[in-house]
């Protein structure tokens, strides 16, 4: 771990999100072992990744062209946004397939916490998409924490004057497969306030 | 996730060991969403890092000279050589800074599982350093694993015809600040039957 050149290695690596300085030296190490196998094409996809991917001026996601496949879709709803934290709620979204609709990355949710207030995200970008384009609904599908339902708050707030848009929110109580036995009390009371007639 | 440069960068990330695909979307959007402060810098480190970090010829060290800083090192006991399972371990031994020989990375352990033979590990490489080298003490400091340990009996056979080499092993016991009512049996029984006499 002398010669600075591993050292920074490591410290590049550990920097990145959810990794530690033991993980990272064992990635470097990887690295370092195949050079030709692991660290040369990795290399050549980083700068790729560098060249080609960006993000989309319209809603924030990313993607090889701008605006991205999902703004430039004409198959698409293009009169329903989801307002999502983080772009990989999209790619869940994306991935069971039943939103037709298009998306706004906020690029998180509000927490005096972490510092993270109104002009941290892209809530002013949303108005201005709802003002200039035809929107007939706003879904919003944020985390259920106190951080993400604060947000979802402050932007129905701020949708309120818009004239026949409607703004919904994800539906909260038991996830499919829960055991009632498990669930915490928060999800539990939710789930039995907004319990449906069903006969 | 369209896009097949990001699902090639996801992809290649997550090839890096101890990364799930989650973390490796993580990793991902956080590289593409700061491309100046962190994909940029990451490419160049891994760019020199290519170019300046080698294996060392003699021991199997990562470094950026070849031999490596602790194989050219004048002032270290060049007739006393650890065995190490990997180059982590040597950085482990390196911070405690007690031990002043020379080391041997094997590149792993004997394991017939997962098909790791003699001829996986650089085993011959050692035997012919002894050979070439005056050398008067291996120090075995594998994992007590049944791999690690299997492989300390094949390295300690081979050594056997070694006149004057001294082959020692780490000592097994209880571990410091280890508390006797959490060890496990194995580790009880080995640290009683080798028991010390105090007074």
């Amino acid at each position: 771990m002398d010669g600075s050149a591993i050292e920074k290695l490591i410290s590049d690596i550990s920097k990145l999100p959810g990794i530690g300085r033991r993980s990272a030296q064992r990635i470097a190490l990887h690295l370092l072992k195949n050079k030709n196998r692991s660290l040369l094409p990795l290399i050549k996809t980083l700068e790729l990744s560098h060249n080609l991917i960006s993000e989309c001026e319209k809603c924030g996601n990313v993607d090889m062209i701008n605006p991205c496949n999902i703004c430039s879709n004409k198959n698409r709803d293009n009169e329903s946004i989801c307002i999502i934290e983080d772009v990989s709620d999209l790619w869940t979204f994306e991935r069971t397939g039943f939103y037709r609709g298009l998306y706004h990355v906020l690029g998180g949710s509000l927490s005096a916490l972490n510092g993270i207030g109104t002009n941290e995200l892209t809530i002013n970008k949303l108005i201005k998409r709802i003002e200039d384009n035809k929107i007939s609904e706003v879904i919003l599908a944020l985390s259920t924490t106190i951080e993400g339902q604060t947000t979802s708050h402050v932007i129905a707030d701020k949708l309120e004057s818009f004239k026949d848009l409607i703004v919904t929110r994800l539906a909260q109580g038991i996830p499919i497969g829960g055991e009632v036995h498990y669930l915490d009390e928060n999800t539990l009371n939710t789930a039995f306030q907004s319990r449906k007639k069903i006969i």
